[in-house]
């Protein structure tokens, strides 16, 4: 088999064979397909894209390229959740402790953020004395004994998901659907969850721009995950603004407390996601026996406090301070050189965010790394005061920045600036949930 | 300036500026930009193309990218002529000394034969004491003195050519029109001709398959002369058979001389073709008044002997034994072990021809490389009996195999047998000159 006749298969736009892509994975892993043919074969994947197959194919090839992390000694199903990468998304510690309070098992890997978008890892490392680096048999100790834990990727999950990203990064080959959701698949069926609930974000903050690419991504990795017999659910949300009021990893902790400790009312972007997130995961558990009654057991759990529990007893038995995880303390972990409010150039409405840009400046204040070597100030970012459509005064700010380093202040107040657009007419109202896909 | 941006530049369809491609090759030169990213662009351009804008501009860099002759203290306009490649395709050895008999002025700088297409250059070669490797300068006197010279690339001559071919053939990205023209154009260019006429081949032999693709390589060539004020001319031919009768080295110069002593009628493709790339490049040169006034004198060079007189001289200027050049000695450079006949295995009509599987036949036999470090062997090959349409009978020979070593033979065979369709039917007329692009 040579390489060069299956990239010119793919350019010819014809099907490649399981034993081709298991050829071309292996030999990229080994570098018997040098780097050169692969960006060639991803460039052609670009343009002519492949079949659910092919994508399927891909996506167990990936997954079987290194650990698998198997969960089969933890009690129930395994459910996880993964979004697509968004800002102001803190739903994983949200609904992550919900799922346990209902009796759910969530033994959860998430990521670092990288450029403008957070990672779950990072939020969870503002809190003092916090581990995400553990043991596998201790973290499924913890799941089963609290039904939830969040740790960071262990051991050697998923390389050739790593080696193709780091290459897609640098060919502008990021942006194809069956390698995002290739790549995607692979790590989630690598951490071994029986069901997966999938939020893929469509908008200004999004790898996903159209509504029609967002459901193609969803359908596809929907699909993958039937043919290899797990349960996934696809919900498509709207990232044209960040989800949440926080941006940053201390601010965004900060949210997740007062959503858990019911601060945050019903119908706010962030608790509504939570909750249909939350929904599909106690579906696919098996924990509930409809919307409805998933719903209903979710408010239960955060109005009774349970939710805010589990996140503290999980937090605990992670190494963390949970005594911060309250809404007397939570301020603490926020505290920065200087509080700034930003305030509006002209009046009118709110007509449209780039939330890609409200991200970029939570980063430059500190909040997120440019390359992988940066180091992250934990209290940083911004929480927003406007969401769109709002009516916007100059003496109403769109935001209080928390900085810590003044240096660095201006180019992220200029970024945030550009990310807004306001008008004199009301926009029409943005939808938050596009669709549900799957099961 | 990134190269990842240009290379999304080229994913969403959009121009690269001059400066743009300047940096890409300069860069892919001194490998700051690597393999991968190179690799990525040219499958993006496989796809997206390339405006005659960026073409131009992607040939003039590569042009520049190494040594450019100068042929500036030559008389006369010095015409070069170009085929993309194919099978049994001898022009350049009856033109080149043609148009020098008529008073034009040929510096030409040919390759050597790769895969199933020839050189020239290998041919010349099969002459006893030929030398293609001449200083510069003693090529310029060749020229001055009689007309015409013929020699392999000498120097540092299009370097990035080199390069990014190298990349393109492993890569499944060489069949580009861009990527294809602007390789061609670029070496010309560098190799200091002031007028080419290019033949463009389309049909199973070339590297265009359909009328359409050849036309629109035509067109994009004559197109990139223009902007940088190069006289070009491009004629597309037909190469759904060999050119000639003749594939192999020392066999195709026999019918060379042969065509030059007179003993090829006219009508016969190979000679209707040199009198077409013969006659545009007399009227480039200034030479002749109109066609018919070329065509005229074309004839009249090679009635009078003087074409084969050229091709002596040349040969004897380059060292070779022009002895063998004549009906009475030529024989001599094609003495194989044995010449066996190929009987069809059926009768009918020859109504299909893969001058692709035949030039691999006689690639097989010795005549031809599969990879660059393999040796030539100069007096094998084949000569076609029979043509396109002609009616085949299983006691008259396909053609004759020249072969040195038996045991290459069974398989170069088996190559020729899969080369043929005969039919029942006669097929329709296929014609041998499609079209003439510029001027």
């Amino acid at each position: 088999m040579r390489t060069v006749d299956l990239i010119e298969k793919k350019v010819q736009n014809e099907e490649l064979t399981t034993e081709e892509i298991s050829f071309l994975i292996k030999g990229f892993l080994d570098s018997t397909v040098p780097d050169y043919q692969m960006a060639a074969m991803q460039m052609a994947i670009v343009f002519n894209g492949m079949s659910d197959r092919e994508a399927t194919d891909l996506t167990m090839e990936m997954m079987h390229s290194g650990d698998i992390v198997d969960l089969s000694d933890l009690k129930g199903v395994k459910v996880d959740k993964h979004s697509t990468g968004g800002v102001g998304d803190t739903t994983t510690l949200v609904v992550a402790p919900l799922i346990a309070a209902c009796g759910g098992t969530v033994a959860k890997m998430s990521g670092r953020g990288l450029g403008h978008t957070g990672g779950t890892i990072d939020k969870l490392e503002s809190i003092p004395g916090m581990q995400v680096e553990i043991p596998l048999d201790k973290f499924k100790q913890i799941v089963n004994h609290i039904g939830v834990s969040v740790i960071g990727q262990s051991g050697d999950l998923d390389p050739a998901d790593k080696k193709m990203y780091a290459l897609r990064d640098v060919t502008a080959t990021v942006r194809s659907i069956p390698l995002i959701a290739s790549s995607i698949m692979s790590k989630k069926l690598a951490a071994g969850a029986d069901a997966i609930v999938l939020d893929v974000k469509v908008g200004s903050g999004a790898f996903m721009q159209t509504l029609d690419q967002a459901r193609a991504l969803a359908t596809l990795m929907v699909e993958i995950g039937k043919r290899v017999g797990r349960r996934v659910v696809a919900i498509i949300t709207d990232m044209n603004q960040p989800l949440g009021m926080a941006v940053g990893n201390a601010l965004e902790v900060r949210e997740a407390v007062e959503l858990l400790s019911g601060r945050i009312p019903k119908g706010d972007p962030l608790y509504e996601v939570c909750m249909l997130l939350g929904t599909h995961m106690l579906l696919l558990s098996d924990l509930a026996s409809d919307a409805d009654d998933a719903r209903q057991k979710l408010e239960t759990a955060l109005e009774s406090g349970a939710g805010l529990k589990k996140l503290q007893q999980m937090v605990t038995a992670q190494g963390g301070d949970a005594s911060y995880l309250c809404m007397q303390r939570i301020d603490e972990l926020c505290k920065v050189r200087e509080i700034r409010p930003i305030y509006p150039k002209t009046e009118g409405y709110l007509s449209a965010i780039n939330a890609e840009r409200i991200g970029t400046a939570a980063q430059m204040l500190g909040a997120g790394r440019a390359t992988k070597a940066d180091r992250i100030d934990p209290a940083v970012g911004l929480v927003m005061k406007k969401r769109l459509g709002d009516a916007v005064h100059i003496d109403e700010p769109l935001c209080m920045m928390y900085i810590n380093d003044p240096a660095k202040a201006d180019a992220a107040i200029e970024e945030f600036y550009s990310a807004f657009m306001i008008s004199e007419q009301k926009p029409a109202h943005c939808p938050m949930v596009y669709d549900v896909i799957g099961e």
